[in-house]
């Protein structure tokens, strides 16, 4: 479309229109009618009220649901952040691909995936290896890993938005292929630690309560952690006001990559769902470059990384479970995808009271 | 099986094995091994390891979903406890068997079936309405409607008896046709009443403390209902030693049939989804007859009822989401199902991480 990147990404950027609230209004005027009590299916109902505004009609039918998984590494790790090495990220990216007695892949997220047939993307946007082509691989790789955000800017202003890009194309051809609800995913080992500093920039908030364990560290890691963070953010000049520049002082590419699957997703009116709490630093990027992406958005459950529920606060958003999930991959998000399907079904294919000749509540 | 139904429900409360915990402990120890940070699954890890102990297998495959829906109505809605007329039970119990746009049924509960292909089966054990015939619905009728139990005793012991080997025979039907994970639900204007009698009684615990709104009273018939129940107790003589007498004094048939099913499943080593209320007091008494039952029951989500908490914490189950359903049907249950053949699928299809050559934690 735009052989200038910065012109593409104003473009999908201003491409986030509202959600129909109009379909929102007559949704909410049918969940009255349906047969059942009303407000009986809890948050379901909200939820499906916000679909038909995602989907523009009063009946939504979302059909098919696909993960993106972005891969990218992280220089930060150099600082210690993280309770596993670096090598397993792209031994993760050969265990999404892998052939396995069960199909394709052998993570969680394929497994969960597998079971109400959610098609799962794989994406290398940053892993700090040369992977080996694979026909279920999509090689988008930016560059071998973000810098060491400690030391300086994970990336240039030119990476970012080509990770972004990046993630708005991959989001565009599952879309294209069938994708109605969405889920960005990422692995890359120390990825939590541009999360959490991206929330403390965006949130203004302390970096000790946005900052988690994340795949595990003991005490003295998340002690290192959380001062890593505040170090980086202590030399990183680009305010909440500027998106794109915390984006970039921070990382990571997976971030930048799903970021660009969430503005993609509901610039074609799709509905994509939150995982945890990566996917949670992405969003409060996105919304602060285009608010209208908050109403695309579906939080899974609220995750065990410290300061999930402080993002989700932030946007507003209220989590359909909480199981305790913190694994990342879109594990989550596709876990609650069969929630929001059913959301949907209820407002669609529920008959009326008056359709049912059901009496409906005494006077 | 037996002429005599007594036998017969002893035969099937013997027939509830415990769980295969050496099938559990293999999961357990998988579980560790799988390519994922200890524990990052959260909930989702005990469950599959619960699901290895009802299946037998440390990597348990359950498929087939059925929801069983069970209607009765109550001689206590004389009383005034219900928002919603008695007629309803009937015309309910045609719209989940009518015949819609999506496919059978335009209840809330085939909605969500749809959306997972599980089966709906509905049963009337008690509607006070004589119905017509349906290829979809089972007739299984003990009588029409309970008795009032303010005044006398709901069922008679043989009544009791009858509903629940009528429960058992429909949850084996399913099983034989595919079902491995059983949701049990009802439909039954006022069966909040007995459910909340029946919990009072089994937990001894206050009568105001476990009775709630139901499908929406308003406070004057919360206290008038808090009122028969607290009245039909003083007046009724069963302890909660005698749990099938409790199930006889206070109903329903319904509630009688929910049991029966669960009884079975479990003795078919079949994993049982609890939906809401009304399910949790059928298995309150459940787990007093076979203690056993308790490691065969999934509860899916809280429900907005009162005294559903009380329920499972006596139960000493977790549930699964807090999406505040509070409208029966197995509503909750069928949608909980793809978490539980999600923590299924991920104990069963995830690669070690020596499988997949996955660097472990650093020591």
């Amino acid at each position: 479309m735009h052989s200038d990147p910065i012109a593409a990404l104003q473009t999908l950027i201003a491409s986030v229109r509202p959600v129909d609230t109009a379909a929102m209004a007559a949704a909410h005027a049918r969940q009255a009618q349906l047969t059942k009590p009303s407000g009986a299916l809890g948050l379901l109902e909200p939820l499906g009220e916000r679909l038909a505004g995602v989907f523009g009609s009063e009946r939504p039918h979302p059909r098919g649901v696909a993960v993106i998984v972005a891969a990218g590494d992280h220089g930060v790790v150099q600082e210690g952040v993280s309770a596993y090495p670096a090598e397993v990220t792209p031994a993760m990216v050969a265990n999404f691909t892998a052939h396995t007695p069960a199909g394709q892949g052998g993570a969680a997220v394929n497994a969960i995936a597998r079971t109400i047939g959610a098609k799962v993307y794989v994406a290398d946007v940053g892993v700090n290896a040369e992977l080996p082509a694979h026909p279920a691989l999509v090689n988008a790789k930016v560059r071998m890993g973000t810098r060491n955000l400690r030391r300086e800017s994970a990336l240039t202003p030119e990476e970012t938005v080509q990770a972004i890009l990046a993630g708005a194309a991959l989001a565009g051809q599952a879309i294209a292929e069938g994708a109605d609800l969405l889920v960005p995913g990422e692995m890359g080992i120390g990825n939590t630690t541009p999360a959490a500093a991206i929330t403390a920039r965006m949130l203004g908030a302390e970096v000790k309560a946005v900052t988690g364990r994340g795949t595990g560290v003991d005490d003295a890691a998340l002690t290192r952690k959380q001062e890593v963070i505040a170090d980086a953010l202590a030399r990183r000049a680009s305010s909440a006001a500027d998106p794109l520049g915390v984006l970039t002082d921070l990382g990571g590419l997976e971030i930048a990559f799903m970021l660009g699957v969430m503005l993609r997703a509901a610039s074609e009116h799709r509905a994509v769902i939150l995982d945890g709490f990566v996917e949670g630093s992405a969003a409060l990027v996105g919304v602060a470059l285009a608010p209208d992406l908050k109403d695309y958005l579906f939080p899974a459950g609220e995750c065990a990384e410290t300061g999930h529920a402080a993002q989700l606060k932030a946007l507003g958003l209220t989590p359909m479970f909480s199981l305790g999930l913190r694994l990342g991959e879109g594990s989550g998000g596709v876990l609650a995808a069969p929630l929001l399907l059913s959301a949907a079904a209820t407002l669609r294919e529920m008959q009326t009271f008056a359709e049912a000749s059901v009496p409906d509540k005494k006077e």
